[in-house]
């Protein structure tokens, strides 16, 4: 599952916290992760009471199976550690 | 295909328009599309010229059928025709 956000600044924060609490964090607003469809649905309902519906967006991007999604990565890489708050 | 970069400022104008000539922009820095293996080097090499790889980085998620992959949007969507420049 990848999960990306698109919110105003002065709501990000709140958001990363949330979003950490559930996913990894892969990159500036993208998360990446498994998460079971209650816990989605819990992470969603959260996320909505932060955000603003009219200017801000949350994608969720999901795959029934892992082996499925394949990702590369060009560049620098975020620790993959630090989804250990 | 989906495509996500993390860019410095001052590179990302750059990276953004060289990201539409070959897929959908979807938000902030997210773009989705299909891309033959050619086409996604092609960008990926572009997309390296661009970037500083000690700073940047660009990750690309893809899902072998198109079906294996659902998207779900919270919020605000952008405009799916964005990418006819």
């Amino acid at each position: 599952m990848i999960l990306v956000y698109d919110i105003e600044e002065r709501r990000v924060v709140k958001m990363l916290k949330l979003c950490r609490q559930y996913l990894n964090w892969i990159q500036n607003s993208v998360f990446e992760g498994e998460l079971t469809e209650v816990k989605l649905k819990e992470l969603l309902h959260k996320a909505k009471k932060i955000m603003n519906i009219e200017k801000d967006s949350v994608i969720v991007f999901s795959s029934r199976q892992e082996k499925w999604l394949d990702k590369m990565v060009v560049g620098k890489e975020k620790n993959g550690l630090d989804n250990l708050i």
